[in-house]
Parts: C-alpha cells; structure tokens; sequence
C-alpha cells in the first residue's frame, strides 16, 4: 500500500472515531420493579418511561424492564440500585420504612394528602427537596412514579355498624393502615397476593384491601365480599423511580433531560390509565354484581380511625428528627391545601351531584 | 500542495460531511402563545416545554416562544400555525368556536367534566381520536396543553340569592358560559383584560369571571367584590398545543417523540403550578380579606343554568353533525367516569371534612 493512502486512512478513521456518533456512548441501563411485567398499571410507568427513553434518544439509551418475575426480589428494589446491579427501579417509597421511617411520606399516608395536593407539595411546597435529602443517605435519587389516586378502603364481608365490629376482624392491611387498625382491635395479618381470594372466600380473612377497581377487578374480590369502603389510608399512593446517584451523574446532560421528562410524562399517563381503569372497572363490577354496596366507614370509627393515625405520627415523631420534619411540612401544607380542594374539586362534584338531585 | 495531501483533506471533509454531526438537520421552530409572555402560569407550560425540547435535545431543536405583546394576535393562533408562520402555537381549544363549534369539547365546557375525568376522556375514552379528526381540516395536530382545574364562577359585588338578581346584571364572562348567563337575562360584555378592574371598580360592571385564585390575585378583584362564587362554567379548562401537521410530519422520530413527551410534561407541570398558585393565593386573599365570602349559587339558580346549558348543547348538535357526535361522547363517558369520581377523590374531601366538625 501507498504511504499516502495509509496516512489517507488514518486520518480517516481518526475522523470518524472524533464524530459524535462514535464519542456519544450509547447507555444500556436496566430497571428493576416491585411489580410483575403484567401488573399494569403500576407496571406502565416504567414500561412507558423506557420506551419514550428509546425513542427519544433514538435508541441510544435503552433501559431494560425487569419485573419481579425476573429479579424475585419484589422488596429488595432500593438495595439492589444503591448497590448498582440495577441503574434504576420503580416501586414505592413506604417499602422503605423499615430503614428510615419518613420515607412514607413520599408514597402516602393514612388521612393525608390526596394526589393534586401531594404534587403542589412535592413541587411547590419543599417536598422534593425532603425527598432527596431523605434519600441521600442510600446515594439514589428519588422521582414521583405514578400515583393510584384515592385507594379504596378494602373488601369487606359484613357491615362495620361501630368499632366493636372491628375487634377481632381478620383483615390483610399491610403498612400504616394495618397498625392504626392495629390499635383498634383488628386483627391484622399479611397474606400473599396469590392466596387472597382464596382466604377470603374461606374466613380465613374476614376483610382485606387492595387497591382500586382498575386493579381489584382482576382479583375478583367483588364476587365474595359485597361491601366496598371508601379510602382513608391510601389517598395518593406515589410510586417512586429509583436512580443510582453515580450512574446518574454519569450520564451526558440531555440524557438526564430525557430521562427526567421520560418520567414525569409516564408519571402522568399512569396517573391517568389507573382512573380509566377504576372508570371502566367500577362500571362493570356495578353491573354484574349489583348487590356491591358502597360504605363510607361511621364517623365514629373515622375518628377513632384517626385519632390512632395522629398518635402514631406524634410518637415516630417524637423520637425520629427527620420524621418531625417531615411530617410537619406535610400537615402545613395540608392545611392550606385542603381549603382550595374544597372550595374547587371538591365542591364542584358536590354542587353537579346536587343538581341531579 | 501535494496531491496526496488534496485527496486527503477531500476524503477528510467528505467523512466529515457524512457524520451524523452534519446529517442531522438542526430544527429551528418558533411558537406563538394566545397569552403575553408574563401570563403564568398559562405561560409556562411552553416555555417549559421549549426548555425541555432543547435540554433533551442537546440544542439541535429548539422552539422560541413568543407571547402576545410580540405578535400582536392573541387570537389568531391556530390561523398562524395553520399558514405556517409559526410552527407551533399554546392556546385553548375554545378559541376556535367561530370556525368550528365542536372545538369548545377538547378544551372544557359549562356542567362537564373536570381534570380527571377529562384527560380520561381524552387517553382513554376516545377523545384524542376525535380531536385529531375535528382538527384536521385545519392542517394541524391538536394535544392537551396544560389545564386550570376548576375555574372560580367569578367576582360579584352583590349575593346572587335568586334568578331575579341574575335579570340585568352585567357580568363580563365569554364563551358558552356567557351565551348560558345571556338565556338567564344577564347583560353580557366582554371588556378587554386591561380595563377589567376599573370597569367593576366604578360599576361598569357588576361582576366578572377570570380564572381562580392563582390568576385572579394579581388582578386585584377580591379587593372590591367581596362575593367569590364557586365554578360550574369551566371545570377544567384544557389548554392547547397545536401543530403545523406537515412540519411535524418532517421532524425525524427522535425529535417527535422530544416534542410529544415534553408536551405532556409541561401540562402536567402547568396543572401543578396553577393549583399550587391558587393555594397559595386564596391562603394570601383570605387572610388579607377576611371579608372575601365564597358561595355557592343557588340551586335554583344553577338548575336554570343546567337547563339553559343543555338547550344550548342541544340546539347546536341539531345542527352540527360533529358537535352531536363529540357531545354524546363526552356524556356517556362523563356519565360513567363521575361515579368514580364520587366515590374516591370526592367522598375522601368529604370524609376529611366531616372528620373537622
């Protein structure tokens, strides 16, 4: 070969390895979720996020979805990307209370705040800065992943006329919920997912919440438990992206940027897929099984409800600092939330429903 | 020169030329907004969302956002989108009633359906389908841009106690909720933004409509109309991206799939803005006026209002194939999707307020 064709072919090369094609470093990441591939629509947000990453990016980051059928390790979400087998996952931030107890606050708690207020709060009211100062301690980062909206207070076989009613109830009811009830008498077990239909339908359990039509429809709760109450202790369940924080820092600028809208726009879309899914499911479950009936839990049970929640949070807060911080950002900003709540959504549905009257 | 040095820079540029560096085009795009740049939060979401566009795609799209005080056309925005003068533009569906009366239904309408229930309409229920087709004719894509929750009923400066008070009233308030108040014999003007307070200050009207608290706080109402109704005419007014459908078609996937996931970002962002707006604001205009007193009209009142609307709705489907076909489907799914609504994120203010007494 020529000199000059060699010197011609290196410089080439040199050409084309300089072009941004060959310097932007194509990203594989992989997710791991709490949930099965099939369990939509908690699965959607992640399965969404990594398709519009792909597309966005024009598949120069690509993250891989790996459902709990694959990792078997459904709680182990936060551990498994802060140890970085896993760049990223999505679950919700209550599974964490066993290694810092204010992590619930980012998820839900019992008589808190519904999802409009939860975003101002996150958003507009300091709760994305707790959030990260909160999760700093596991080097993550922490991002809203969807939100289920008001859950439904759970499946029922007789009526709650009083709180002597809820003595000795046999109910699955896991996280805060379980220990207000707890306090009040019940019985509180955990069941597996796989096992509840069958518990219920034999007395092992008497009672049992999940989470809302869209997604008890499936378990068929409907057909063996004719009472269906309304929430108090999931009022908008924020599931939660996880992110290593090095891999993060890693990632070229407008990857971040793509990410972060990525997750926001399927945030937002399972928000939306979960009350079309509880529109459609309620719809259907009502018309095949007309004898459901809808209970608001008596005010007195309510209270008691209540109060047992209020002495919960006052004595974690007693001797957790960051729990007392938390949890007064919240209640402030709930206060003064609520009155704008009331006055628009709220009173909107109100003042239509009267006028069908 | 040495000849073989001449082929080499020839081979050197021709490489050069052919790297994705100067094969992808950069895209220049340039968005006209209905509001003046300092409108916010209407304003944010595509400021947000150009932000977005160029993060994600490392500069090589970007949007400019020009507001009113700029383009002088605040309501010629789908015209100069449709000609091409601007690529992209942010208003609100209803704008364009004149040319085509069933695009009142992709941005809100009096006794519809609120946030929720829409965007489940609109993801879910059939609604994009229909907005895509009701805005083809005009050449371009239509996608949900942001929403104000429910909007406040307006400022009065005297209790509305009965249909009589409503007879010779003059109220500012546009749009279907303005031709529903017109049928009630109420003296409908529109008076521009600018000259509103003084207008009701000196009793040029007595009363008007704005947004909610967010919004209206700056314009300084509350400090002479102390009755705060609450809302029945815009439930969850949509704003609106609308898109030169061939220069979108040219855009390469990638950046389709930016602008797409931007869009919906910065609504959902724009939403949480405007709620936490407004309580702050109220939070501010309550204790600032103590004397602010919110109501609800009567419901004999809103009963001929419900009617009124519906006569309205009614006449113009008679007419209007396409406004027949987007009514009925908003009925039907507003039917279905306001069960759910009572049950879950009513019932829960409801309970929660009960719980205060």
């Amino acid at each position: 070969m020529k000199s000059s064709i060699k010197v011609l072919l290196f410089v080439t090369m040199l050409t084309l390895l300089a072009s941004p094609a060959f310097a932007a470093k194509k990203v594989r990441w992989k997710l791991a979720m709490t949930w099965s591939s099939t369990l939509t629509p908690f699965a959607s947000a992640p399965i969404k996020m990594a398709k519009m990453v792909e597309e966005m990016s024009g598949g120069d980051f690509t993250i891989r979805v790996e459902g709990s059928e694959k990792h078997k390790a459904a709680l182990g979400i936060l551990d498994m990307v802060k140890g970085g087998q896993y760049d990223i996952g999505h679950s919700a931030s209550y599974y964490w209370k066993g290694k810092e107890m204010s992590t619930v606050f980012f998820c839900t708690v019992p008589f808190g705040m519904n999802a409009d207020e939860q975003y101002a709060w996150f958003y507009y009211g300091g709760g994305m800065e707790l959030m990260e100062e909160t999760f700093a301690k596991f080097k993550v980062l922490s991002f809203p992943g969807g939100n289920s909206g008001v859950q439904m207070g759970g499946w029922f076989k007789k009526e709650i006329n009083s709180l002597a009613d809820l003595k000795g109830l046999k109910m699955r009811i896991p996280g805060l919920a379980g220990e207000v009830f707890a306090k009040l008498g019940v019985n509180v077990t955990n069941i597996a997912p796989g096992e509840l239909y069958t518990s219920l339908d034999r007395g092992t359990i008497d009672a049992l919440e999940w989470v809302g039509p869209a997604m008890d429809i499936k378990m068929g709760f409907h057909k063996i438990a004719p009472y269906y109450y309304t929430g108090w202790h999931e009022p908008a369940t924020e599931l939660q992206f996880i992110v290593n924080k090095r891999k993060y820092d890693r990632l070229p600028d407008n990857f971040k940027a793509i990410l972060k809208a990525a997750m926001k726009a399927s945030s937002m879309d399972m928000y939306i897929e979960n009350f079309a899914g509880s529109v459609d499911a309620w719809s259907k479950m009502k018309s095949e099984y007309p004898n459901i009936k809808v209970k608001q839990f008596p005010l007195p049970v309510l209270k008691a409800m209540k109060k047992a929640a209020d002495e919960l949070y006052n004595s974690y807060a007693a001797k957790d600092a960051n729990f007392k911080k938390v949890l007064e950002s919240q209640r402030a900003y709930q206060k003064k939330a609520r009155e704008w709540s009331t006055i628009s959504e709220y009173n909107y549905i109100k003042m239509s429903n009267e006028l069908k009257q």
